[in-house]
Order: structure tokens, then sequence, then C-alpha cells
């Protein structure tokens, strides 16, 4: 297939393409770099089923020749308000892409007959009052609170993507994406992950914002991407979640860093800084990814993060 | 105040013209005509304080001349799947009228450092958890349901113009409109209200679907624009509530319409064939209305009732 990629430098989007080049595809990677990252995409500077467009997924996009595949991962996905990359100071770019940009895609998918998978999130959720969330749950979530612009876009991203598939114009898929991380999330934006392994690997104690019981459920990147590469697929229209099903506290998780790291400096507890609306569990029901995809996540977190350190190392230049 | 008004064909705009023109504003009415209706406006031709333009507010907006307050009221509004007019069948539509209709009159506010105030709706609650509705209740909403097209679309909205008033950008009001009745509704949007005086006036019996004891909250337009104009006048920026907090049951509503109207038809129960996720309940709390805005509804539902059947006899030519 040849496969029109938006958000392709991000942390996601540049491993997705690394999977459809492997796959055999032909990969058109577009992207603004607003968060997206040049670094991401070296390593495919020279190989001749890759090309780039330098644009934003919220203007009118102009792709050359014919696709079979539109996938749009194009937003800001930081939660973090003292990021400049994440969305609380992004807030109109990021309901653009989630708006202006998945009509562009639609309607470059539309005239392309070609399939379309939309990257939802586990946000669309909120603070759920149901665990683990199956994709039957509608979700909790405050449209004027502080994370509404991410919420909010993602969920009329689905309702537009949904009125698309109903009147039968487009050929649409919606993953709903619970936290990932591996190599190549962005070291300054602020998320958990990156935070945890800095300060690891300066031989910082790990900050933790109020008591850590709070849970995630940490999927590795490449059992990801390989359940949105089985999605993309198949015929399902509805949404699937796609994640690791394995709750961990945020404590756990940051004892596990400082062990495989070897860091002696401990945790330091501070005053609940982060953004409002913060969810205390989230968890994926992933019966319909098993069931549907014949997928699940392979990765376990131990041999998850020591990949991940391993590129994080190289990255700050600790060898 | 120079006042533009999108949506200024539809049952609210018209309305809401009506009571901008009597306070001695001046309004640009902006209407493309899907749902609105040119005979609301009619009254208004030679009015020299009223001019309108035929556009539609998902595309660019041109207006000349300075602008004091930016009303964004353009949408479908109808959930019913039966009529041309409804949501349902106008997905895109609505979707971009809650999308691109509002970037577009929140960009035309703040290049005129003007007012604004959108036309927000209790469909943001979905099939309500919580009774009465307050304004800081989350909701409950299916992102990819029936109905989704409208709800997303609104609460996207709201999201979004709380990120325009956050970035200190415009001047931003939101209203969360209940249920609302009167003259120059259109007869033909498969609405409770049109439907039942239609069959009352033509000595039918009132079909209700399912049993009837599902409760709307009836608000006359009269009260309704009466909220929304102080709402306008004041600098509050978090959603308000305008609606009627007396609860009815589909049923009592009926046979109100049919004694008014000496309908002796009855009622038919048919088994229900509502859009899906169709609320049970929806009543809101008034607080922040009454204590901002000092506003309460006056107009009781019989005395509301008699003025609009008044008004639907002349329009379907009974005398």
């Amino acid at each position: 297939m040849r496969i029109l990629l938006t958000g392709a430098a991000g942390f996601l989007g540049s491993h997705l393409c690394d999977r459809l080049l492997y796959e055999g595809h032909v990969v058109v990677g577009l992207d603004n770099f607003v968060t997206g990252n040049r670094e991401n995409l070296v390593h495919l500077v020279r190989n001749k089923d890759f090309t780039f467009i330098r644009q934003d997924v919220s203007e009118t996009i102009s792709v050359r020749g014919k696709l079979d595949a539109v996938l749009h991962f194009a937003s800001p996905a930081s939660p973090n308000p003292d990021s400049p990359f994440g969305y609380p100071n992004l807030p109109v770019e990021t309901l653009k892409a989630g708006s202006l940009g998945t009509f562009n895609t639609l309607d470059l998918a539309r005239i392309n007959h070609s399939r379309f998978l939309f990257a939802s999130t586990s946000e669309v959720y909120g603070d759920p009052l149901e665990h683990p969330q199956t994709e039957a749950y509608w979700g909790h979530v405050n449209s004027v609170g502080p994370r509404s612009m991410y919420d909010e876009a993602k969920r009329f991203s689905e309702a537009l993507i949904m009125a698309y598939f109903r009147s039968k114009t487009s050929d649409t898929r919606i993953v709903r994406i619970f936290n990932t991380y591996g190599p190549r999330m962005r070291l300054d934006d602020g998320r958990v992950v990156p935070s945890f392994i800095q300060q690891a690997l300066r031989s910082e104690p790990l900050t933790i914002y109020g008591d850590g019981l709070q849970t995630r459920s940490f999927c590795y990147v490449d059992d990801l991407v390989d359940g949105i590469y089985r999605l993309l697929l198949t015929d399902e229209h509805l949404p699937v979640n796609i994640g690791n099903p394995v709750e961990t506290t945020i404590l756990d998780f940051a004892e596990t860093i400082n062990r495989i790291t070897g860091n002696t400096a401990g945790l330091e507890f501070h005053s609940d800084k982060r953004l409002g609306n913060d969810p205390e569990r989230r968890c994926p029901d992933i019966s319909r990814a098993r069931d549907l995809l014949g997928w699940e996540p392979k990765v376990n977190l131990e041999e998850g993060l020591v990949r991940t350190i391993t590129s994080f190392r190289e990255k700050m230049g600790i060898i």
C-alpha cells in the first residue's frame, strides 16, 4: 500500500513509519514539527520507500499520487502544562489538529477511496468511573476543563469519523491508544516516562506528584504499533482499545526504573501539581483487540524499560 | 451595539433578532437556510436596523463594518431522524457548524475585539446520570453514538471557546440551552412540540413513543431569549444553563395540548422509535442563572402553549 501518515515525526508516528516500511509499504510522512522531532526520521532519509512533506494537517493537504491508506496521528499529545510541547500550551493547535486535521485527512481518504485510521486516545474516557474501560464506556470528560482541548478534539474526531463512515463516505478505523512508552519520546515533553528516566540517569531522585498510588497501564511502543497495524488490515469500524492492561502504580514504576538504572537517589514526593482532572486510574479492557485482531502485548515492563533506558542513555550522551 | 447573529433565520435566532432590535441594537443576521426558514425574518425586511447576509458559517465569513458582539447560533438542532432537517440526516453540516463555524465566528470576534456568545445545549449532558443538571456536571455522552454529531460538536465548541478565552484572545460566553418551544418552530422538524400541536389541530391522536413517562423541561422562547440577552451583558465566561426547571412528562404535556386545543382524539402509544441514547430525564439547575443574571422563567406551560398554538393555527391556515 501507499500510505500517508500524519504526525510522522512524532514518537508513535515514527515507530509506525518503521513498521509500515518493514512490512513493504510505501510511506509518505507528514509533520509540521510543532511537537514532532526531525531526529525521529533521520534514519529514513535514504529510504527510497519513504518521502516526507512538511505541512500542517490543519491547512489544505496536497499529496501527489494515489493513496491506499491515510493514517491521522498528528496532534500534540503531552498533558504537561510545564512543557512548551504540552497541549495545555498549544490549545488551538490541538483543537485544530483534531477537527480541521480530521476533516482534511478524511476528505483525502474519501477522494482516494482509501482506508482511514485515526489515532484516538484513552483520554476520551476522561477520569473514568468504570474500570477497566471497555470501548462501550461513554467516558467522563469535562468539556470546559483544563484538558478539554485534547479530550474534546479527539471525541469530536471520533464523532466526525463515524459520520463519514455511516454515510458510506469513508472506510474508517479508530484506535483508542492508552499510555505508551519507548525510545524517541521527547525528553522535554514532561510525561512521566522520560521525566523519570532522565532523573534516574542523572542520579537524581525521581519526582512523584501526589502519593504515587495513581495507576497507569504502560504499553511498550512495539506492541502498540503491532496492534495498530493489525487494525489497519481489518474492516472494524468501531473504536478498538490498544494498550497494556497490566496496571502499575506510579510508585512501582519509579522504583523499577531506579532498580534498572542503579539509581540510589530514591524518590521525592511533591504536592500534586498535575494538570486538573488527571485520572486516578486508567486501564484498558482489551477483549475486543484480542477477539478482532488476535492481539495482546508481548513486551513486559522490565524488558520495555531496559530498551527505553538504553536509547535514552544514547540520546543523553551517557554511555 | 452592532451584533452579528448566525442562525438568524432559525427558531431561536429569529426571536433573538427581535429582542436585540427591540433593545435598540443593530443586527446583522446570517443564515444559509439549511434548517433556517426565510419566513421567520420576513417581518424584519423593512427594518433599517436589520440586514441579512446569506452565508454558510462553516465557510469564510465576510461582514463589513465593526461588530460589537458575535452570537453563534447556527446549527441543525432537531434530533429527529425522520425529518430532513434533523441533525442525524445532516451529520457533517452539524459537525462543521460546531467546529469550523465556531472557529470562524470566534476569529471574527477576536478581530473585532467584540463580545462572543455561543449557543450550547443541554445535550452536552447527554443521557445524564445526575438530576437536575448543574453546569458542573461533566455529562454522559457517547462519542460514537447516533447523536454524537450534535453533542460532540457542541462540546468541541465549548472546549474551543474556553481555549480562546483562557488565552485572552476573546471575551466569550456560553449558554447551555434546554428544551425550548414557541412560535416559529419548524412544523416539519419532527420535534415533540410542533408534532403534538399539529396532530391536535388536525384532531388526530397525539403519537407517544414509549410509555410517555420520560420527562422534559420546556422553556417558553421569550423566557429563554431574556436569559440569553442578560448573559450577553454580563462578563460570565463559564457555561450558564438557561431553561425551565419545571419537569413535565411527555404524557402530561400531550394531555395539556389536547385540553387547550379541544382535541378529543386522545393519545396513541407507539413502540419506541426515538433516536438511540435519547435521555429519559433532563432538567436544568438554574441556580447560576438566578444568581448571576437575576433570571428565571416567567411564562408557565399553559400560557406558553396557548401562544404557541395560536401561532401554529395561523401557520397551518386554521382560523
